[in-house]
């Protein structure tokens, strides 16, 4: 692994282990299919002949009401085409990169998964970040920050935006012609976070940009969509943006993602809830015995971070001690994108995964700190 | 439409046209499956089970060799790690313009599909055109050019690079310290220009990059992938552009095009050269009767641009023309990026759609092409 090396690429080296290592790096579901979804799953030569038979609009805006109705988000300019659905929200996330302008400021949240603030480097954009304690103390950063990046519920340590702090932030962003823009990747898997955002943001008369994803909620083998939604004050060329990446989404994965949203509120948010905890607390359970805690007890996401205490090893050299055997994690530095070293002390599991695997991985992490603790006495 | 569109705001446009339009802009394949296509559709939940039992290298490499030997390639680097599965060969190319130097001068085929010079201008590279005839007469870019850009076959023209004549660019590039860089999406449509690409460039011990393309093959509603091949000699920042922008595709895809691939060289291509070839054909007869002919009537891809003589209505006024009459076609100046004046003789019809969409379509072409004509004596 170069010293270059993100998160992805760290993700990429554990799903391409050909020496049978375990993966719990990714956040993304790899996990057996429901009863449920295997026979969704069934229906998908089904969901091809209507992807041809029927008009490709009338597809698209009943999987966008399906997946944000699932998902709390009534207010969402559904048949406005001011929600447009990319491969992924990693693309919905690179074009609005692309259409703010070159050289402005903005305020990323921080720590985040690395690859929100790469996005906006990579296209020329100028980060401060915004850290988590800002976010609870609603300090909003000032102009020239001209756009607000928050993840929520954010990736990895699964704080979620209250919905007062929202308001707090929009009203913000309206006195100081600032844009709102929320990364909502993981909002699908807490229910707290379900909250109405596009109410709340439009209540408060912002300038807003929403992306949410399908990808992190079921275990599809990327058959996903990330949505890009935006306000109607929203004077940024997106639509130009997205016309440089994409043509169009799949309409057999929007009638996969309309399948699966009407799953989600029956029953099957509530089934997949059931196994990330059962791995949550396997893990708490399991690190324990090395003297480890998780570092956000009250995350929901599917990912946790295992705090290491000061004085031990760091995520560093714990992580390339996994590796060795053959266990795949990541160590939190890079989430820290504005100061890695505040990621030293944390790793992230991932907890979408078979209980078995999150088992083994916990164990295996439980051992390898035990051993290395020793080591450095 | 905005005076700022580009050919993809069209085709979008043309997807969600609700007023029942006839879309005869993009290069996709909107057809009926055929009856061997329709079979790997109904193995799609198998295919799903698959992924989730067999490591994803395996079923990605699986993918490559089936594919990229169905069309020819079989010096491609399958199994090094430098072919990369991208969502759509527009990510590749996104990826490949990220990964050049901010700033660098390339040399892009003219006319192409304007979108593939879009994604190279907005990461900073700086454009000069290399003309067909040019590469006819095979007079290549000197420094300080970096990197030559050719797609193989050409979109619109279908202008296929002769296999001594990539003989040359690449030995031009390797004395000039130059990239050659290959879109070949469109080759799978064209025998052709399917002579093994990497075994000439690899000869020349050139630096290359070649984009391949499944999506314009077969009617698969955006199931698709793009690759992204690369030589040992190329030192750009690939892997870490392709990081930032998606951590893989989706096995069940890959596996998708593995069958997909077993059939074209079953039958498969000349089951789907035949529809193309009745369709170009109906096209040529329709049109002969208003004056009108094929610009390239060599071209075998999927899309066919007519010429329009001087004097005559030219291509925006005809396309706006066929727009209130019903159906989409594409205006061909933007295809001439460095020269939009010189697009505006021709007009772009898709060739990959039922039999009588196309018919319907050159009808409504030569009728709307007759009445503005004697609109304008």
């Amino acid at each position: 692994m170069s010293e270059l090396a993100n998160l992805t690429i760290m993700e990429v080296e554990a799903l391409t282990d050909l020496g049978g290592g375990l993966n719990l790096t990714d956040g993304h579901a790899r996990l057996v299919l429901s009863a449920q979804q295997a026979a969704i799953v069934e229906r998908i030569p089904d969901m091809f002949t209507e992807a041809s038979n029927r008009p490709f609009p009338d597809i698209e805006r009943e999987a966008h009401a399906a997946f944000l109705g699932a998902i709390g988000q009534h207010s969402a300019p559904i048949g406005t085409g001011r929600i447009l659905s990319c491969y992924s929200s990693t693309l919905a996330t690179d074009i609005v990169a692309r259409a703010l302008p070159a050289g402005a400021v903005i305020a990323v949240l921080h720590p985040t998964f690395d690859n929100i603030a790469d996005l906006f480097i990579t296209r020329g954009l100028s980060l401060v970040p915004l850290f988590e304690s800002a976010l609870l103390a609603q300090e909003w950063p000032e102009p020239p920050v001209r756009a607000i990046v928050v993840t929520h519920p954010n990736n990895p340590t699964g704080l979620i935006v209250p919905e007062d702090h929202l308001r707090s932030l929009a009203e913000h962003a309206v006195r100081h012609g600032q844009t709102v823009i929320i990364d909502a990747s993981f909002r699908g898997q807490v229910r707290e976070a379900q909250y109405d955002t596009y109410a709340i943001l439009e209540a408060a008369g912002a300038s807003w940009i929403v992306i949410e994803d399908t990808g992190k909620l079921w275990p599809v083998h990327e058959l996903k969509i990330g949505l890009l939604a935006y306000s109607e004050r929203t004077r940024l060329p997106i639509e130009r943006a997205f016309s440089e990446s994409l043509l169009a989404a799949s309409p057999v994965v929007l009638k996969f993602v309309t399948a699966l949203a009407g799953d989600w509120v029956n029953g099957g948010y509530e089934r997949a809830r059931a196994l990330v905890e059962r791995n949550r607390a396997v893990v708490q359970e399991t690190i324990r015995s090395a003297g480890l805690r998780l570092a956000d007890p009250d995350s929901q996401i599917s990912v946790a971070r295992i705090g290491l205490p000061a004085g031990g090893p760091d995520s560093s050299v714990l992580y390339k001690e996994m590796v060795t055997r053959g266990v795949h994690v990541l160590p939190c530095t890079p989430f820290h994108w504005a100061d890695p070293e505040g990621g030293l002390r944390f790793i992230r599991i991932s907890l979408a995964r078979p209980f078995e695997v999150v088992e083994r991985g916990a164990r295996t992490l439980a051992q390898a700190y035990r051993d290395l603790s020793v080591d450095a006495t």
